[in-house]
């Protein structure tokens, strides 16, 4: 038999609870004995199935040898961040949805993990059950990865759909989405790029092996998204998402951020629609693969807690050398890479020619939509200068 | 330093040889010592850039001690069986991308490693450069697996592709795949569905943790494919795609075949297309995830092979309890599960519906296209026995 303990029992924790009750006949058949959940450390007692786990202590958990792993589900990085520092000097796996720690202290986490000899493990950080850390890190291992990039948020993504779908404004779309339960009441995480900033983080920390500070990562959401764009891309062939980014730049640099942008119809991330993620990654060998599915919920992320527990008894002893080094140097300031714009001016096509020269004409009905040539975002914002810009958005590809 | 040798020499374990030179510096951070290329097994010699690692002696190979892995790439079950057997017996690790050696005598080859406490390991087997095989053994293992399907053959999704988009007949789509090089001079494996029908097998073997075995699992390929479904599908929302199924069914059961299916075109699935392949995995926990990507070719298939070997190499000592039983029982004939199906008769609608009640009109104009209800296989062929049949599909969903 092996024991864990759950600290918190909000959506996930519970969520985790479930599955190791409900599967508890693959679980066995996997690990060659029964897996049970021993504690869970709540603030406050309430009734329900697991009342009789409850504690509000942590050093009860943390003294007992029995249990061998924690899920830790506080989120944050108060309690989460210390219960965790705590549980792994104590010689106990951890394993962890909790996105931000792990973007902002994931780096010395895994370096105590390692001293500790046990495992620090956090697939659900990233896509919630959709498996993406491990497959990147393990099965591309043979690959110098040169790109991650992908939807990397639900609740956003279904405001998108819902604006490409049914035309329907920004705050139509985000009431239906916190009306169905996708969206928080304070949706700002979502829709300003901070949840999926933080994912790109831990993405491209994976990748290229060296620390992104989340602070260094410039995020644009999509709350200031016009519908006049939604329909000006739609008509010539491009969907607008918000993507997560990482990218290798030659000459041994990198960067990230998170920004809408035009997504052709016939890419695959184009098709990617309501709740659903996908993460694209690209190695020098394999080439471009994709990971879908549903990137959050209680029984997806929890499940991939569960088999990351599931991962950590089976190598108990540490299991493989992921993580990063700490030092963030070779940053680059996304403005600096060069990729095509789309623009929507008050003006006419003439002014956007005088601009940027070359230009693709998307509309033209008293404002005009065009795509540039590929320019960096410093030559964006100076050809720009002197134009009316109703909206600016890079294109992907 | 480890070392390691390949067995023989054409696209794939030319492919594994690039990969460990190109890569060197990725692969010797991951591991944290360099790996080389000891030995290249090839029946002729031939000049290149390997002639001085090249032999043509097996026995060599078997008895040298610093040679740790064997990657397998000779293909088919004689030569590549024996040697693996050897291989693994003499204490190596074993990878490969042999399907055909996987789902034929896989069973007995991990049998085998696990008393040797060696690898055997087959990442490239089922979808090239795509991480299927860990991510649905690893990643999902919190789940109880209850489906998988997917596009497992890119040649034949090339042809599909060319029919749906261009209207070519699939005799000119196969000479096109020829001349790109995505289809042999002799393309029948992939044609008629033995390739994708491999797949399924090591997918199914995997996801339930019993054997299917090949002849059991009927195939139908692309050939009789006739551009007027292609045509009436598509105006009725839907693109052919040929799909490899495995289901659990309920009562302990499990199924497994290969045909072309009517797929919604908002499925995933349908805008999959040219080369490459997809691999949805529904659990009953994380719901459906999907991994998408080149499903062939020179270095994708031979960068899993290479992270194969780093993982056989960091787990020295054996990684994980994939297998499965190779008790066939419960293994359900797929005409006994329900599904909607398409025809298309030279018929009236009258006609349809007297045979199968209540259908659904896809296209009248001579002959009739429709969609039946849910019904098994069995019913599909006894009650459209009095009809004048010229198409039968199954429906995805």
């Amino acid at each position: 038999m092996s024991k864990i303990a759950i600290l918190g029992l909000g959506t996930v924790g519970t969520g985790v609870a479930k599955v190791v009750a409900e599967n508890s006949r693959q679980i066995e058949r996997r690990l060659g004995e029964p897996l049970s959940v021993k504690a869970i450390l709540v603030r406050h007692f309430q009734e329900g199935p697991w009342r009789q786990l409850m504690t509000d202590d942590f050093d009860k958990i943390e003294q007992d040898q029995e249990i061998r792993v924690v899920v830790e589900t506080i989120g944050g990085v108060g309690a989460a961040y210390e219960y965790t520092k705590r549980a792994l000097s104590a010689g106990k796996h951890v394993v962890t949805a909790n996105k931000q720690l792990v973007a902002e202290k994931g780096c010395e986490l895994l370096e105590l993990a390692r001293r500790k000899n046990v495992n620090y493990l956090f697939e659900a950080s990233v896509g919630g059950g959709i498996p993406v850390l491990h497959p990147m890190t393990q099965c591309l291992s043979a690959n110098r990865i040169d790109e991650v990039y992908g939807i990397l948020n639900g609740t956003t993504n279904y405001i998108l759909t819902r604006m490409v779908r049914t035309g329907s404004f920004f705050s139509d779309a985000l009431r239906e989405a916190q009306a169905k339960g996708y969206a928080e009441a304070d949706p700002s995480a979502d829709v300003n790029g901070t949840d999926a900033g933080r994912k790109i983080c831990i993405l491209a920390d994976l990748a290229f092996g060296r620390q992104v500070r989340p602070e260094d990562v410039p995020l644009e959401g999509i709350s200031r998204l016009s519908l006049r764009d939604v329909k000006v891309a739609g008509r010539a062939g491009y969907r607008i998402k918000l993507l997560g980014r990482a990218i290798r730049l030659s000459g041994g640099g990198r960067t990230a951020y998170v920004a809408p942008h035009l997504v052709p119809e016939d890419h695959p991330l184009a098709n990617v629609e309501d709740v659903y993620n996908a993460v694209m990654v690209r190695g020098n060998a394999t080439g471009e693969v994709m990971f879908y599915g549903k990137g959050a919920g209680e029984l997806p992320t929890a499940s991939a807690c569960v088999s990351d527990v599931i991962e950590a008894l089976e190598h108990n002893g540490r299991r493989e050398d992921i993580g990063w080094t700490e030092d963030p140097e070779g940053f680059v300031d996304p403005l600096e890479v060069q990729t095509r714009f789309y623009f929507r001016i008050e003006g006419s096509l003439t002014d956007a020619a005088l601009a940027f020269g070359q230009v693709e004409v998307l509309s033209e009905d008293g404002e005009t939509g065009f795509l540039t040539e590929r320019i960096s975002g410093h030559e964006a914002r100076e050809l720009s200068r002197n134009l009316n810009v109703l909206a600016c958005l890079r294109v992907l590809g």
